[in-house]
């Protein structure tokens, strides 16, 4: 029932169907081999997916499971949602495989996909939670916490990419009898409801895809446009939380719960795709759009309230309180994606960049087995760990709620699926990293030592039009020695033999924040490359929550293969400040900062705080 | 059963003891008759109070007493907290009877009075939620989230409130047998727990002051010293949340739920001073001053987020996310009130009307029957409110968790308790309010216009030295011509007949903030006497969102009687800023802000925004 990677023609990466303009790189069709991804994908697959399934041991998903399917007496433990961590680690499992294939790791998705074969009910029903404490009269009783179509949702992406990557059709079966199960009982003049967290749109669409029932596409469409009419009522949170207030056709912006807002937006872009549903893609542009303008913290990171791990108002992007979940930046990057394949716009491939190398990387460690959940642009010194998401903790080995470290897996060991897009004739290259891309009979070679050098080389084995992401930070970047538009993808013809040699500046950026953005006023970031970077305490001699940059102070860059996993330094001028350590109170007439001694400041990239030890960090930096 | 007020020796204020350097005034020595808080009291007592009796029938709160008592039958209704509101109910009746005696006001209490002795179990036990819903066996099981000794605790204020303000025992009587099943059941030897949010501490020592009965303070001391040890475990938050993860003893700052912390602060400034505990007392002085220093609005407004309702981290004070909730500066006050009458500093009574003119102030609307939860220092234009709390609805008449407001009512009916404290000899006077102060055989008449006109008259009857609080904003304060320092209290021996003559400065200030609150830099607050401003988008030309004030504009105070009930509004002169309104991403090189047109700017009293229209607001504006 296996089949070698090789053997399987079917995409990696979610099908765009007729009427995107761009489609997706098929599973052999971009591999990365080396340069800055290359060791993160490795630590993924040697280190923490078989740490992440020790964990779902441990935590008792995978007991819940096993209970459901009948081994063992007991009760459910954990959260409802706690069968979609299982189904987030199989599809990481798989893309994995895909990646780099071994028998232990099949095994491994073998076992796991029986038991929850085993725990599927007769009717097609699955979810063990549900099931263990609620029994089949619970079912679909309290969809707006229940969880039980995300949990679906989960299953049915597993089960796709373990046939694409495994050709192993086990999960397949039961996420069709899943999936089926819901065609019977959702819809118009049958249970007229939706979940509380979306992702069950992106999944039905993708197993469309794969099996061409249109069924799923349909009730895809029916989820998509059933929210926004007050469907969720009176369960604690406003409908705004449940990306229920206003129809997703009819929305302006994004809101409410962060990961439930872009998990439901990139479903519906998937829909709006399929359907050829223009008004709703045009709709989808415009929230993006907005979220981009006015929601998103500079390191890509989405999602500005703890409470109700919420979007907040326009401009609202609090550096310390940032929540910016990990799984937040996953969606966004799947959003973007989906955005980028249906209407071939440079932006949404900036934006996927900005979320990977920042909101999304800083989530997990260099080791790759620790996670932040919240991820803040801000630590003050002895800031008070009161929670166990606070970024004061440090990085973290599981969480109560484990949602981010197998999407954190899933998402790496996918990532190559992401670098690449084919048109008619073409190749659009999105993501610079040293591997390999084909399209048809043409192969091309890449290599770089993107981000710490601009230098790309791609070497053609034969003729073919390739695009390549000029990234709109990029002003003065050259394509085989002519300069290119930043914002654009430049085009090259290339002969069987060519080398394009793709330059793209990376001089540092020092950044200024739209001046309402109250929280970072009077404020600079640093960028290189596609990299934010933050000062973090172990760096500096000067207290990080007192210091200041000097307005003209230049700032030089020096690689570092030591430091770490090696990464590009950045070394400026800044003061300490002299703050009003002894005042009574804050708020004075006399409040303005005094100056203080000239000192060095060293900045790292911001993905990679916190890897040596947990203390002050910022982003932003006062200036002046 | 009943007596006159006048007949009613006690205090009306929690009765210093004897080691704190100063009393508080009785019951009738202390009267505001007139100026800025005569009519909010009268609408507290005409409006608030009769439409909150309504809304505690309306939400249940009654009809779960009535069902513990045996009248009718059903299930408890609301939030497990449900009796604090209508013991907060009957401390403000009672007050407001003390202040303003009728007929119909006593009839309501004491057919409240009934049902709650109704409802009170055989051996003293009192809950209706918890004897409707978890019966005998369920006492005192959840003490982390019951809140049990929470509602005892304002049981037992309504019940000082009562007997001190109309003579009526029959509350009392309930409260000294809850308060022995408590002094019988919690302790060394005895059950050892503590209820997760304090507020029995204040309550046990004050029915101390009342009964002299040392077993409730002794109590009291039992519960302050018991937190802190991890006596809280395991319930959904870290112990900081409940102020149990370091000792009140040894504490150096405030942490965690901001109402929780500064309750149990008051209730230990009470055990320190009854007890004469210096240690204890040096640690919470310790505990205000970094509170004041590092974790304070510029309002007086405590805790600075919504995720747990509590203090942040030091200088983190957003405007936007501020909580603030009503209820905390209600706390504040009662804290540092404590801490005034323990030490004499009249840093303390700054605090205080810091907070009571701003902070608390804001969260009642001027009609006195709308409520805000939360005060926010800034609303954006076109925020969404996303939650029933947020300030972007506008003061609501009601809340599902209504803590707010009947401990606004009780605090507006008792403020006269506020405004003065004697010694031997000699009468403080801390708050500046038309009215009349005794101390022994001598009136003080209290004339002035305060806070809209800095000059104070002070006529007295007989010989008395008088000590005049001079806040450490009024730099330039004569008494009676002569310079006086700020920050401290004034000494002047007055003679009968003798007017004594006060006068504060009110040129408006502009503050800046300590350039580690970073939610602030680059910002200035305008304050004038105890008030802090603030700009509203109905009374601006440009966008609120965008507006800068000018560096170096002067600011004209002019007195509009016709505006709401009248106060002195503010103008000076800022430019709208041109934002970047089509940046498709706002993180720039080039992000500084466009010069904008001239425009006038208005400001407001912060407590009086939001009366109008609810619409985009701002404490803190950029300058520049």
């Amino acid at each position: 029932m296996s089949a070698t990677p090789d053997a399987v023609s079917t995409s990696r990466s979610p099908a765009a169907g007729t009427r995107g303009r761009w489609r997706p790189v098929g599973l052999a069709d971009a591999k990365i081999t080396g340069g800055f991804w290359s060791p993160r994908q490795q630590r993924n697959g040697d280190s923490a997916i078989p740490s992440g399934q020790d964990q779902l041991e441990k935590a008792g998903n995978l007991q819940n499971l096993r209970l459901a399917a009948g081994i063992g007496e007991g009760e459910a433990i954990g959260p409802v949602f706690a069968d979609s961590d299982v189904y987030k680690w199989l599809e990481a499992a798989a893309w994995e495989y895909g990646r780099n294939p071994s028998e232990e790791l099949l095994q491994r998705q073998r076992d796991l996909t029986a038991i929850v074969a085993a725990a599927q009910r007769e009717d097609g029903y699955l979810d063990s939670v549900v099931q263990l404490r609620y029994g089949d009269e619970g079912r679909y009783k309290q969809l707006v916490w229940s969880h039980e179509h995300y949990c679906a949702g989960h299953l049915i992406q597993a089960a796709v990419a373990q046939v694409r990557c495994t050709g192993d059709r086990e999960l397949l079966e039961v996420a069709i009898k899943l999936a089926d199960h819901l065609v019977a009982t959702f819809g118009d003049g049958k249970t007229v409801d939706v979940d509380g967290h979306p992702v069950i749109e992106m999944a039905l669409v993708e197993l469309y895809r794969e099996t061409g029932t249109a069924a799923y596409l349909d009730l895809a469409r029916w989820f998509v446009d059933a929210r926004g009419h007050g469907i969720i009522k009176n369960h604690g949170h406003e409908p705004a939380y449940f990306s229920d207030r206003v129809p997703v056709r009819e929305a302006t912006t994004v809101e409410g719960h962060s990961v439930r807002a872009v998990y439901l937006a990139a479903g519906a872009t998937d829909v709006a795709v399929e359907t050829g549903d223009t008004e709703l893609l045009e709709a989808l542009k415009r929230q993006f759009a907005h979220m981009w303008s006015t929601k998103t913290y500079v390191t890509g990171g989405l999602g500005a309230r703890w409470e109700g791990e919420a979007f907040g108002d326009e401009y609202e992007l609090p550096s310390d309180r940032a929540y910016a979940e990990t799984c937040a930046a996953i969606g966004g990057i799947q959003w973007a994606w989906r955005m980028l394949l249906a209407t071939g716009e440079a932006s949404y491939a900036d934006a996927i960049e900005r979320m990977l190398y920042n909101g999304f990387l800083a989530g997990v460690s260099l080791a790759g087995t620790e996670y932040f959940y919240v991820n803040a642009l801000q630590l003050r010194g002895g800031a008070h760990a009161d929670n166990g998401r606070s970024p004061a903790h440090g990085r973290r080995g599981w969480f109560d709620c484990a949602c981010c470290p197998p999407n954190i897996m899933r998402t790496l060991a996918s990532l190559d699926g992401y670098l690449a897009s084919t048109s008619d004739g073409a190749i659009q290259i999105h993501q610079y990293v040293a591997g390999t891309l084909t399209a048809g009979e043409v192969t091309l070679t890449v290599e770089t030592a993107y981000p710490w050098d601009g230098a790309v080389g791609i070497t053609a084995s034969g003729p073919i039009a390739v695009e390549l992401r000029i990234p709109a930070w990029a002003e003065g970047a050259t394509v085989n020695g002519k300069p290119v538009d930043a914002g654009t993808y430049a085009q090259v013809d290339a002969a069987a033999g060519d080398v394009i040699e793709l330059k793209l500046p990376m001089a540092t950026r020092v950044v200024g924040a739209d001046p309402r953005v109250d929280a970072v006023r009077g404020c600079v970031a640093l960028e290189r490359g596609p990299l934010v970077y933050a000062v973090e305490q172990t760096d500096q001699e000067a207290n990080v929550d007192d210091l200041h940059l000097l307005p003209q102070a230049s700032v030089a860059a020096s690689h570092d293969d030591q430091l770490l996993d090696g990464f590009t330094v950045l070394r400026t001028r800044g003061r300490a400040g002299t703050g009003h350590r002894d005042a009574v109170w804050p708020f004075a007439t006399d409040s303005a900062d005094g100056v203080g001694d000239e000192v060095d400041v060293v900045a790292v990239p911001y993905y990679a705080w916190a890897n040596r030890e947990i203390g002050a960090m910022r982003v932003w930096l006062p200036r002046g």
